[in-house]
């Protein structure tokens, strides 16, 4: 089935907006087991979309097209429809009442402009939006039926998911319950994970569940893409699959889902009532700043320090050292000094020891890592080597990565393959 | 002139890689003066490629082709460039040799499959790639120019600004020297700033300067696109718009061009042969992270403390407060001790209060800022109401603005768009 995404709209086509709302559907078909045949670009023109529509109708299947459906006069896409499929615009008085009662919820009036919102080609079918003013519709244009939905990528969202692809699966003869799964790992890179998982898909009858990956370094997202006629059908397809996977990644994997690996951390201090106090060195701050983030009432994180000097780091605990340059003791020591000063249950420390190599776009980072914990105090060393950036992502996700092993039982120093080996 | 930008590649079609690429092409066209008329995606598939270059070559006027110059057999565009332009593919024998002399001076053999890099349609114009192995070139397609540049976003980039829109604006007959003035600025929201510009376009000949504006909250970037015959015009035409964008956006301009404030603080700290300590609360750090990140040799940057909890950061420094909640003569208090504490001379402190209104998914917080300096304290207040990552977003930005404007001798407190007006 030959799928098109048409996307309107003058911010997409000059590039003011990226067009994040095409890769998100079109990852979504691909999940559901569908295919994106062709992408097409135009503004919001009424030449281009009557071209546009007519030629997606001759290579297509089916055509999602998204955006144009506001209230201001540059928002072409019903109009344009109805004369696509050669039918009249007619008022969707149910849809009309629920943009009043919007309205009149929220104490305003609706602006006149809002009722063409609800002007619709006639004999369309009605496409809910449940957190919007601009509904979607389907309708057929020359044999092949369009899917119209909103450009507010979170009103876009909500009905690709919800009804865009279950009526394309549909229409298609495919089955129709999906579901996705996703593992959050930090450690193993995509190629190793793709030659460790790479008899997976043969777990499930063919064409049932497919494998993919998406790198957000340093976390690799691991996908299992499953259909099946029902949800019965569809656990017991997916079942061997997920066992596999997690198998494979093992203590790599961070999170699963939607979680992140900020939330598992804070959930598991919570469990123990422990606190938290970070410090760190060269990361700017990153660590606390995610910690904190996912701290919703702020009883968990006590405080952060940060610094690119050693001696100030240990100046702020009231320390002075022996030695100027970074080394697991002294992360050892610092922890343990965090934990008592701030009266905090666990210590995090990140300490960098950074040197630039060859040609100064690449540095070697020595890194040391201490959690200071009620049953002592744990540590771990690592060497990176790449571009600044990604020393620093890898060094931080790291840092986290060992809180959680620590706070899980897990052991803290099995070796990842973005460290140098030695 | 219509222009087609013709996106080719699995990766994108797919939605794996978000299409950065359309939205850079699509910016410099604009900024140049030429105007998108088309986007167009597909998949490394012969069949879609040569329907693509089909339909382009009757729509547009020139189109510019990204990806499939690569070495590997899914990339197809050099392959069905000449199948459409109906010419043989031919060895550019320099371009060869350019690729093996690369190879040479990393100590490696060629491998033999790059050699399909150097295969171009006989009779096309060669476009030059300094940065990578895919080199561009430009071939007529039923009567239109297509220029194609390679997938990798570095090399894409250059070929485009260096290459490709100046072929396309001599082939257009515009004039061709261009410059595109960008400022950024803190504190006047993209409407205002439209309507204080909105006659600034008349203070050069029609067509020769364009205004636009792209939100990236709390940031906005002004951009003066501007071209003419000859440099020496370029100037002429630009300056008393330049000129007109200082006066209305005055002391709101944080920096210019490829500056970010970050740097401009830590120069201007760095001229003062000054440093600076930070303190903040609910920012998570963010402030910190900012000004450690541009402070490259970490001569600048003391320490950073982040607590959610008043009396934690308070204890930070030693102190013990009378107050339970933030307020600005706190906020002071904290910045002196800061500064005294770890010996700085200035020290820059963020204290929220947030409370949930309405709904819960908006806050209103009143935030303090503090700045001690050799000279004595300067302090800003200002209240935001809005989702909780917005707040956060204006709170840091004005910290850090406000400590810009302290070292420039700016006034800190001229109120801003985003904070409520009482």
């Amino acid at each position: 089935m030959k799928i098109e995404i048409l996307c309107t709209g003058d911010e997409i086509l000059t590039g003011k907006t990226v067009n994040t709302n095409h890769s998100y559907i079109s990852q979504r078909l691909t999940e559901a087991g569908l295919q994106t045949y062709w992408g097409t670009t135009v503004g919001d023109d009424r030449e281009s979309l009557v071209n546009a529509f007519q030629q997606a109708s001759q290579r297509a299947d089916a055509v999602i097209v998204n955006g144009g459906l506001g209230p201001t006069v540059d928002d072409l896409s019903q109009e344009v429809a109805a004369e696509a499929a050669g039918v009249e615009l007619e008022l969707h008085e149910p849809w009309l009442q629920r943009l009043q009662d919007y309205y009149t919820s929220r104490g305003r009036q609706m602006p006149p402009n809002n009722k063409k919102q609800a002007m619709l080609p006639a004999g369309c079918e009605f496409i809910d939006n449940p957190i919007g003013t601009a509904c979607g519709f389907a309708v057929n244009i020359g044999g092949v039926f369009f899917y119209f939905t909103p450009g507010v990528p979170r009103e876009m969202r909500r009905m690709i998911d919800e009804q865009v692809v279950p009526r394309i699966l549909k229409s298609s003869g495919l089955q129709i319950v999906t579901q996705l799964k996703r593992f959050h790992s930090f450690g193993i890179g995509e190629s190793r994970a793709d030659q460790m998982l790479k008899d997976v898909e043969s777990l499930a009858p063919t064409g049932s569940v497919k494998l993919g990956f998406q790198s957000h370094y340093p976390q690799l997202e691991t996908k299992l893409a499953a259909r099946a006629a029902n949800e019965e059908e569809l656990q017991r397809v997916l079942a061997p699959l997920d066992a596999k996977v997690r198998e494979c990644l093992g203590n790599f994997i961070l999170c699963e889902d939607t979680e992140t690996v900020e939330q598992i951390v804070l959930s598991l201090l919570a469990e123990k009532n422990a606190t938290i106090s970070t410090l760190e060195m060269a990361s700017g701050g990153a660590i606390s700043k995610r910690l904190v983030s996912a701290d919703s009432d702020g009883t968990i994180t006590r405080r952060g320090i940060v610094s690119r000097n050693l001696a100030e780091l240990a100046a702020s605990l009231g320390l002075s050292l022996q030695t100027e340059s970074p080394d697991l003791d002294t992360a050892g020591q610092l922890a343990e000094q965090l934990a008592e000063t701030t009266g905090s249950s666990h210590a995090l420390v990140l300490l960098q020891s950074i040197e630039p190599v060859d040609d100064n776009t690449r540095s070697g980072a020595d890194i040391f890592i201490a959690i200071a914990t009620p049953d002592g105090t744990l540590k771990r060393q690592a060497r990176f080597l790449g571009g600044h950036e990604w020393v620093q992502l890898g060094s931080v996700e790291m840092a986290i990565d060992c809180l959680r092993r620590c706070l899980l039982g897990l052991p803290v120093d099995e070796k990842i393959d973005f460290e140098q080996q030695g």
